[in-house]
């Protein structure tokens, strides 16, 4: 019944705990063996309540052992955000822009079009954030590209669609983005996309950006086609936010705070013996067994305030690919330009 | 700055009066030459409070007259839909399913895939009939084909997209089907749009199903390419709904109203004179001259209570698309299988 | 069928057009009469785009020849604000709250509490102003009045309610108003309600404040007893958006412009002469006979555009009301405070 | 830190478990002390894939026990609910009709109005159970009352309000219902509220009724005044559905499955001894401290289809609600008189 945990795509793969996030993976890994990670590079910067992380997964042997592809990853974390601070959706917006102009290698030829695609399902509020950030975006290709250049100069050749999900339109996402791709070419594909976290306190808090592009099975709506350089032709950046926690991940952290207390606690000696021979995949499976009833185990939760922390994301995102994709476009003043 | 009348898609050419239907493109020509049309075949009928009429436009010319394409032309008329009466919403959708099944013309392998596109954006409410449609739609391309079969017997595969308009993409809606169906290969192409009529009454009470697609500037969010077999490479059907007028057929109407008017009174013998010369072009001018100062003359208005109407018409369309394209669904039933 | 014209509510009496602006009224009836209108005192300014108009109904007799009650009218205008431009949103946002603070002669002791109550239908786009305005706005009597100030100083105690339209909850919405009243005891209470205008320009780019509250059977949602000192038995001021227009007044500009048209014509004297015989009430019922098949003659219609333009004026609003109620909140940095 | 157990609300008092289901509550106790709860009365019954159980908490100490007022409490469970399964949806919809007509003794004078209040916020999705069921509810008070009679015989004077939430409206829920019964004199306030349970198989697959009203405390949007006969003035009838678990909720029953797993385990015998001495208080520590950094161990979560559930929930209990309170409209045909 239970797949082989080395095939659970978003899952840390010797730790079977579901993360979509890299610097999660990695931390699990060097909670558990203690030691630098071969084959990853990692640089961490704070910034005025922003912590960012820039992160190389080099060797595929480092790949395996994360259960993330090889590639860049940048994250870039404000717990701040979950407090509705205007000010610090505007400079994590500033810096994400930032970053973001580094990372994406955009061509210096504004005509090259980037195609944005928001995946995911409007009707599903934590897995809406794609269709979310599209709305926001500032689309270009049609006055662009088109030579009618009402815009001025300085915009580059922007298009943009949120297609839905496999259950909602019987095509996978990545048919869709590779029929896209072949008819408008574009230089560039960024998808935006929920995820999964391990921890509850990085819903809605956290930006990672990758050069490996989507997983297969990774994101909240479950893709379950890869979308990336290989299955599309271009590159592929994505762009996500963690919206929900697995259940069994909620489940799992108490057992490690049971396991934690017990050190401290004379009479729990025998105890703490146990728990050590009580391993990941045993713990993995009393705690579906736990949740079986309701989803199989495989529940993915959300906080109750979600529709706000998912405007506030997107709108932070949006402003953030406005500024990065068009010289013209500051990040304080985007909004100006937007129809 | 006024484009030549013939030019105007979406217009009745020699009137200038704007209709997406072609049942009031004839109404208007009739009304003013007083005759049938040549070219036009058209056969009615009365069933339960609903209106029925089928008409052919057989001639090049007749299109020409009419400011529509050669083609098929279903229209359904219920004007009490706008009452919110449940029962004859399940008959219209019953009757919208029979005679589909006999426009449409299915193939008889259920294999092959049919493509609904819901034209028009979901934040403008009435141009969201189509992204509507396609929230409530059966879709099982995914479940069909990949030969899993989830499904049971009897399902056609069928697969949908709502692409967003131009304005929000940067694409043409044509160029995204058109890159679809290149990918999905469909057997057969169904667009869903809201439509702009002349008269007021049909608004969100009728519906015309139309095996020449889209044309060209026609459809409330003005989709510049034509969709139809040409463009497109495979049979294309239009479904579509009024949901708007035209500001200035509203005045135009009222010019109609003060001629009749007149007709009746001694005094205006005169003035009946003065109006026959009043020609309809400089009729046109002087109504664009009222409305100049919002939208260039190009004002469309909606009902008030368009939101709670645009749901029900959505629920019309998308029964009876279930029940036609589904052997197994009947339209009573349909709803039991949507996920 | 008709009724009497001077019991028409939202309508100028004698000329029976239908407009909530009383600048609008004005403007009718100084068309009409050629001259200014005794007991009605009006100034104009021009400041960076936007027209402000302040207008003090005097005496009953100009109250009855306007169709609006006697009191203060503070008119805002900026044509600018159907074009999405976000810095002149702010600028109008700004003005507003200014005047604001002028017009509402706010009691200084902060514990007195502000009542705000957002009038209209949510499910209703354009009569959805009123919920969306109260979703913006900085609400403090639970944290202020309680002893409880976690905001700190500078706060005025303001509450608020969307009741819902007649339709809806069963209920007047003045009655509503009345039992909050009674229990809540506000110093005073602010109603914010969608208008209906005469002229298509005016919608979604004027806002009016009244000091005489709502008159039955004004509003889009048509609240049947009024909402003002005399039934509410605290100070009501009204803030309004016109965001419709009924069709009759779009069919009766075209008649203007075509009285206006032979005035210049030859051949039209004779014309000229019946028309001006042809007065306001036939003209009226003519317009009536046209519109009847859909609505009686009532129906409003609004732009498709709608939707964004309601939430663009919401946000001038709620920006503008929060910097006038509270001290501590400037415009610039109000939305900072909001959760 | 930590309030002292027995006065937190919502959870059953020597178990510290969050619910707001007096049937969870009921189970709880009995898990642990393995027998009858003296003064609570109880009746369960199997119908057509729904589970009914009546029970009556008939004295002050069993109410202490369970952390639930003294009064009656219906419970309808059907965990098909959650499949989209729009027969059965009818069928609970019908079922809650019938009980609800037992449990809620309405007069029989139609023209004594009944007021329903939907508790919760709007734009907070596992919250807005309330406002959407009152969205959907035949109102008719002011048609009934008003003498006007348009609906005919059979209707019940009903109104109906969504109040919003103290953190929108600064208003106590309590504060705005007692403002509008001292106004409107209802003979009986229905209150619908989305509340939070134990197990997650029971969102959105279980329905209360209690007449007991809503403690302080209790509800998603936490409702911190009581709203019952005592503080309202008339009777109060709750209607509610599970739509959250608290987080700390899911990791408890993790630790139960342990415990259980250990009893099975011959190494792990001194493990359940140590665990035996674990106690409720300490365990929830732990599980605080695990949680702490998201909300302080008040973090609410939901699944994330959560959006689809809660349509469906609201559609059969507004269904019902309207075929209880109307002698005129009978379940199945209750949607024909909605406006």
């Amino acid at each position: 019944m239970f797949r082989e945990s080395q095939q659970r795509e978003g899952f840390v793969p010797l730790y079977n705990i579901r993360t979509d996030l890299a610097l999660e993976a990695k931390e699990i890994v060097q909670t558990h063996t203690a030691a630098e990670i071969p084959g990853v590079l990692s640089e961490n910067l704070q910034e005025d309540g922003i912590a960012i992380s820039r992160m190389q997964v080099q060797t595929e042997q480092a790949a395996q052992q994360l259960g993330k592809s090889v590639g860049r990853y940048l994250t870039l974390e404000a717990p701040g955000l979950r407090r509705k601070d205007a000010r610090l959706q505007d400079r994590v917006s500033e810096v994400l822009a930032r970053e973001l102009l580094n990372f994406l290698e955009l061509p210096s030829d504004l005509n090259q079009t980037v195609l944005v695609v928001g995946l995911g399902n409007w009707n599903v509020t934590p897995d809406s954030l794609g269709p979310k950030v599209i709305e926001d975006l500032l689309v270009t290709r049609h006055a662009v590209s088109g030579g009618q250049k009402i815009l001025g100069e300085g915009f580059r050749s922007v298009c943009a669609i949120s297609p839905g999900v496999l259950g909602t339109t019987g095509m996978e996402t990545g048919e869709i983005i590779s029929a896209l791709v072949a008819r408008v070419k574009p230089s560039l594909v960024i998808v935006i996309d929920a995820l999964a976290a391990r921890r509850l306190e990085r819903l809605h808090t956290t930006i990672q950006v990758a050069d490996s592009g989507i997983s297969p099975g990774s994101g909240v709506g479950n893709n379950r086609l890869g979308i990336n350089r290989q299955t599309v032709g271009v590159p592929v950046v994505a762009i996500g936010v963690p919206t929900v926690v697995d259940a069994s991940t909620i489940a799992s952290e108490a057992f490690d705070a049971l396991a934690e207390y017990f050190k401290k606690d004379a009479r729990g000696l025998a105890l703490t013996n146990v728990l050590k021979d009580f391993d990941w995949e045993r713990r993995r499976m009393l705690i579906t067994q736990v949740l079986e009833p309701y989803a199989g185990g495989r529940l993915m939760v959300t906080p109750k305030e979600t529709d706000a922390f998912i405007e506030d994301m997107a709108y932070v995102i949006s402003g953030a690919l406005n500024a990065a994709l068009h010289p013209r476009v500051h990040s304080e003043s985007s909004e100006k330009y937007l129809q």
